[in-house]
């Protein structure tokens, strides 16, 4: 069997304009703009790699050290046309800004083309209101989907979850998980009641009911949106005021809340298929 | 009334010995061989100073911008003999490497002298294997508090909870939870056993049963540690063997396991005061 001529093109100036994708991936400010702008993307690592393919999403270019090349060949031969840019790891630092850890980079197109609509018919979903952290919108995601919830909302102010740290701390999560952005902050919870979804806001308000009676009298079967604010703030009143049941975590030593990551984990394990037991008649555990 | 006389000293020379205590803070590895050669750490920001005052540990220094020399006068003049370091911002600044952008530092000594044998008469504990991510042992720390667990054990090789960034993530946690090290990694589960606790490896073996099976056999008086390894590999193979049961939190979407923080609070929730029914005879959820 003989592979497909693969478009390899090796990169001597990290002034060259084929690789500008790639600069200065540390530059935050930066690289909100030049990704919003070209619609793009960037996935790091082999695995991190392998998971945005799977996911759909097209890629532009790939970034390798050499040694990539092999391990990835069957993932590249798929995109005969995209051309693989072949650097040194010291060329990789000069471009990137530092010291790609894992010798490999790819440049995506983003878009998948959801929409909130396209998740309304799901059964069990997490929504982030103004979470702008990178790190918590990818631990949200990866807990939701490891509990089996099947999709994310995010306001319009939310943490992008293609950004390279929301990515890396979801563990791939962000290209298995389906995700969309609300259509407007101020409707979006109604959307979701008009769609048959029963919203549940997280929040500490003095109306709050536990965590663990709404589990206990939520039907398997039900439709459900769970409701995330920030770290600082919370929810906003408008989400709490919509929201059909504020619930909280119960708190106890002092400790006022979790953190929403924390927060985010135990909602999906309680409300979600996890939380529920295997085998309801099953023995007991030895020493229980 | 009058106030006693505080103990102030105008800082002018970042070299000046006596703030060296506060010196490159962001150098991890200057900091850990300092902090461990002095029993001290340091505390950052009035709210964390506050808590780590209350929680017992004696300070050593303070090391102030002015203006919170009022905020914290209260708690400072319980302390007349401890100086206070007034510095500017830029002085704070030039000492420790970083806008410190809270303006209140102090330096403690650490040791409350807990051993683990003070831990075992608890009911409900969480154990730190190999954690050696200083956020992680934070966040741990937070969400077993915020559940309402009584104590935590660490390894020898797990990180410093008195770690500044421990302390951060912790929101204070550190300070109002018990800790300790354990005696010995290789008698640590046989020792909590004999204590009568039922310990439990979370962990994702072939014969792992699942989180709310076990959850639901659990009666709410029995004794219960939950053991977390690191974020790589997991547990060690002779904690997994030496448990007395191995528990796993079910998993979809391809996801292989959980961040070790959010494992931990949704184990915390599940086995604990906190995921139990307030009023189990309560009205049903509208809508639920």
């Amino acid at each position: 069997m003989s592979s497909p001529a693969l478009n390899l093109v090796t990169i001597t100036d990290p002034d060259d304009e084929r690789v500008a994708d790639y600069v200065r991936l540390r530059d935050v400010s930066l690289r909100r703009s030049l990704e919003a702008e070209h619609g793009l993307f960037i996935a790091e690592g082999e695995k991190v790699i392998r998971r945005a393919l799977e996911g759909g999403y097209p890629p532009r270019s790939f970034l390798l050290a050499p040694r990539w090349i092999e391990s990835l060949a069957d993932a590249l031969a798929e995109h005969p046309d995209v051309p693989i840019y072949v650097v040194s790891e010291a060329m990789a630092e000069e471009i990137t800004g530092f010291h790609v850890h894992r010798g490999a980079l790819a440049s995506l197109h983003r878009g998948t083309g959801r929409v909130m609509a396209d998740l309304l018919g799901l059964q069990r979903l997490v929504v982030c209101e103004d979470i702008v952290d990178h790190t918590n919108v990818g631990a949200i995601l990866r807990s939701a989907a490891g509990m089996g919830w099947d999709g994310c909302l995010l306001a319009p102010r939310a943490a992008d979850p293609l950004y390279r740290r929301s990515i890396k701390v979801s563990m791939g999560a962000v290209f298995s998980l389906p995700w969309a952005r609300v259509d407007s902050w101020a409707d979006a919870v109604p959307t979701l009641q008009e769609a048959g979804f029963l919203t549940l806001a997280m929040a500490l308000s003095d109306d709050s009911r536990p965590l663990p009676d709404v589990a206990q009298e939520l039907s398997p079967d039900r439709k459900v949106a769970i409701l995330l604010g920030t770290e600082g703030d919370g929810l906003s009143r408008r989400w709490i005021e919509q929201a059909d049941i504020v619930v909280r975590i119960p708190m106890g030593h002092g400790i006022d809340s979790l953190n929403v990551a924390a927060a985010s984990a135990v909602a999906c394990y309680a409300l979600g298929p996890a939380g529920r037991m295997a085998d309801p008649s099953g023995p007991a555990a030895a020493g229980a």
